[in-house]
């Protein structure tokens, strides 16, 4: 059986000191253990690793070429909060804290209102509002 | 002050009719209200989301170039599992399913040992071994 899982999400950081700074600045503390080779978060029920993209290429996806610079990735990772009104919050706040403003808050045709931000590698991050997502105390979703 | 958590991943898809066939034959079940536009999946303490890559970039990354096809996109998503044997076990069944083989199980310099394969749109998955790293009942990841 494949357990149904998502444990850790890495991002292969060009300059990692600089993107740990930058998730540091946002209020997130690093997990003990953290370096210049290997930081990670805990984030609700699942871990965001940060990792030097050429080491991480090269167990993960060495037969493909780098990622080019200036384009997206293709994926978004996205940060569920519990109030419409905390979508504007922290979207300020990222801001504030050296995110790239990408779409300003706003609400979507799913239900919910959401907004984007990018990080100082171009990873892009949302912050949603979506009334039926359930959380645990520890922010892990538990329902959707 | 931001939420420490990360609530949704989402994968740009091309062709998400084919992408989710994929993940269910991994054996995972899709949320209800699941469709050709937009398909999740409940991954422990995260959702799994599928979203047609065009309408995701529109929203998420209009000013970038779209991902360029046979480049990695500079991102790994883990499933850990909680003994060394699963991850053989769970690398063969996922290849059996229909996943690419990248790197078969491996002990890694990190102290535990990991695998990869890729999905039909060359996303890169590692089936990870790390014997620190607890879970609640559903799977979350509490302690790392």
């Amino acid at each position: 059986m494949i357990p149904a899982r998502l444990s850790l999400v890495t991002l292969g950081a060009v300059d990692l000191p600089r993107l740990r700074s930058f998730y540091e600045a946002l209020g997130w503390v690093p997990r003990p253990g953290s370096n210049d080779e290997f930081t990670s978060f805990l984030l609700g029920g699942v871990l965001l690793a940060l990792y030097p993209r050429t080491l991480l290429q090269a167990e993960a996806a060495p037969e493909l070429a780098p990622p080019p610079p200036g384009t997206w990735n293709g994926v978004t990772l996205a940060m569920n909060v519990d109030t419409r009104e905390q979508v504007d919050e922290v979207f300020a706040l990222a801001v504030k804290a050296g995110a790239a403003a990408v779409a300003p808050p706003q609400d979507r045709d799913w239900g919910g209102c959401s907004a984007y931000f990018a990080d100082p590698e171009d990873n892009r991050w949302e912050i949603a509002w979506a009334p039926w997502v359930r959380f645990s105390e520890a922010g892990a979703v538990v329902d959707f």
